[in-house]
């Protein structure tokens, strides 16, 4: 008899198995795959190796600005795959060993529930006081003629990629196919995005996305067109009722996510269109069985399912915590990176706060200009006009993933824009400009 | 009649100079040289600027373990130091965009002080109901036989070197000293660091301190050395008993700064070794007369002359406010950059806390190993046992410059290390690496 079953080895499941662990609980993490799950197996560690690379090929070609200068820049993308290969295997090897030295038992192999909370295993039961699924979730493959054609890349195919595609098709403006678009027009693949909004990024603020579409100016963007067709090596969509036809040597399909739920149905769980449905203590319908990430369908980002799996262990073994989802970032790592926190400001508005904003381009701080001269960039600060409380934080250019840390700080703290102002952030770095745009409120 | 007048246009001065002028006084700024002062002109901005060269030299040499190669990299100084300089350049414009755009009066030349509330600059007599000093510091040439020959560079002169040194002797370790020294070294200068202590960077946290002297592994360091002579081209100094010449086509002093108080005297202030003495408004002892930034001498930091020129306005037109040095960060932009906020485990254990520690290699963090692999860097966090209040955040390695501002936040926020471990950071992140060492409490 487990303290704690926990199914699905990603973000969410193995930090809820080491957080059990640490308290001493006896805990069993079953895997089907991998270690890592979709984040770091084909998700956010290996598309962040390959951008990196990518990154350091265009700052390469940059660098004359600076006064340094190369010749011949050459990518090799079979040595850029090893190096993602690498990083993912070194991490999986560091989730083993947290696992370990957690006391955490892990055992691979596809789980099936024949109901409560055992656990069935390769023919073997497992029993636990608590049931924690974890199951993450996979590429949604659209209903449209072709989407499912064996060829039709998702987010884990197209990372074997065995050589660079002269075109790229991504079918779906999203932040995967935001991220893919950006490695591979960088490194000299003809890229062509499809999407069915008027914009990319719908959780982006507005302004944010059309600035980052802009700096995406090796990408062919193909807004408001809704894809008919998928052939092995085109994507038919029509826009106003006109029909187009892109041709390319690969396409990748990223319209969105679906919540692995299929086999957990002896377990009696509400299983809603989008997910497992959880409170904010994370506990599902049913006594002793919990639900974390993707599989609840509530916020598909790594950091949110690890500290889903932080607040189920809370509230299973006594200390006691909740959810809260005001203050999760975001951060997307194209070529310039962009990151937000709380609120856009039409989100804002639409929940009738008395808005006010401030925005400050980047090329005003001291740091961004010394770095990246004239580039594209502005951080934009939402604010409550009634109560000076921050709602949201928007970043595009510089390392922006590595300053929006600190709005969701601010935001779990619930600082005012007027304590904002009185914190003092590093000179010259671009992560001040948080503070120079909230002293334009 | 001026409601303030601020002298010295350096980040003290003129963001004490934009808050008034925003709250519609009428406000007049004396400078000497340049808008932007030390800062701007001969401190963070060039310095920055030139380091950003040497890092795209460096990551541009290192890409290959990434699969991206360049032939012939090639460092050109003039370049470089033209980009400085046209860094330096926007910066001051946009000083001088920003004051007309708050009606702040602006007066070159150099202040002289009859006495009172009366500034007289170049024989015309200005008269302010408020004066703030904000003369800023020099570097320090100490007693030491040649140390103030013309030949010996401090930071002014470095930066307007014509063409790069074969072999540069830096006199001081201290943030000047190894910016300076990883600069040059990276750029192919045979770079020595002559320190009196026996470790570099007295103000980091010890582990850190000896991590980024390692790291720079193209200088050397000649620790415990005391300078007792400085020639035109060589610096002679002694360790136990024992003399060392140094060669050296470059020397540059930067030992320290000392406040720039002189010509002040007729004003009755209390002036102590290290500066001006005021309270924690930014009051000196003559009423109506304020001082902020370096010439008082209490936290040598560009970032903290800007909030003390905040506060002293703040508190001469009725906001209020108080300097708080606690949470002030400082960040040293060597490769690899290092950055920290609060007490180092030696200070917190001299105040008598209950000192509880941990630390973690950023080699385990998921965006640090996809985008530097093995290289050294760690976050360590210092904590009060017994009230589990945050006493330091010290960081090195990856873009801990743009991280440390969180540290600042929490500190200012006064979060407990419990409340640290529920702040959601982005995943992946090198910034998350601050909750998961704080999960190593």
């Amino acid at each position: 008899m487990y303290d704690l079953i926990v199914i699905g080895a990603g973000p969410g499941g193995y930090i809820a198995a080491e957080r059990a662990g640490a308290l001493g609980k006896k805990v069993l993490l079953i895997e089907k795959e991998h270690l890592g799950g979709v984040c770091t197996n084909w998700g956010c560690i290996p598309t962040k190796s390959l951008l990196n690379s990518a990154k350091h090929l265009v700052y390469g070609k940059e660098a004359s600005q600076f006064g340094v200068h190369f010749d011949n820049p050459v990518f090799n993308f079979a040595e850029a795959m090893a190096w993602k290969d690498g990083t993912v295997e070194t991490l999986r090897k560091g989730i083993a060993f947290l696992m370990k030295q957690h006391k955490v038992e892990v055992v691979f192999g596809e789980a099936t529930f024949p109901g409560g909370k055992t656990v069935v295993v390769e023919g073997k039961s497992y029993q636990g006081a608590n049931l924690l699924l974890a199951t993450g979730s996979s590429a949604f493959i659209p209903p449209i003629p072709g989407a499912d054609a064996p060829g039709v890349l998702t987010n884990r195919e197209i990372l074997s990629l065995e050589s660079l595609p002269r075109t790229l098709a991504v079918i779906g403006g999203g932040v995967i196919g935001v991220e893919f678009a950006s490695f591979f027009s960088s490194v000299g693949v003809d890229v062509h995005v499809v999407e069915m909004m008027e914009e990319i990024c719908p959780m982006m603020d507005a302004q944010v996305a059309s600035t980052l579409r802009k700096e995406m100016s090796g990408v062919t963007f193909h807004l408001g067109a809704r894809v008919e067709m998928v052939g092995t090596d085109s994507v038919t969509y029509s826009r106003e009722g006109r029909q187009t036809v892109i041709e390319a040597d690969a396409i990748l399909m990223s319209v969105g996510r679906k919540a692995n739920t299929a086999g957990l149905e002896a377990l009696g769980l509400d299983v809603e269109r989008r997910g497992i449905r959880v409170d904010e203590k994370m506990r599902t319908n049913v006594p002793g069985i919990w639900a974390v990430g993707d599989v609840t369908g509530q916020s598909l980002l790594a950091h949110s399912a690890s500290r889903m799996g932080e607040v189920a262990v809370a509230n299973m073994f006594g200390a006691g915590d909740r959810m809260r989802y005001h203050a999760v970032p975001w951060a997307v790592y194209t070529l310039p990176e962009a990151a937000g926190c709380g609120l856009t400001e039409k989100e804002a508005l639409g929940r009738g706060y008395k808005v006010k904003t401030a925005s400050v381009p980047m090329r005003v701080n001291g740091r961004f200009l010394a770095e990246h001269g004239r580039a594209a960039g502005f951080c934009k600060v939402i604010a409550d006009g009634d109560t000076d409380l921050l709602l949201g934080i928007h970043l595009i250019g510089a390392v922006s993933s590595e300053i929006i840390g600190t709005a969701a700080a601010f935001m779990e703290a619930q600082l005012r824009i007027k304590d904002i102002k009185e914190i003092i952030f590093p000179h010259p770095s671009v992560s001040e400009i948080i503070k120079d745009t909230c002293w334009g409120l």
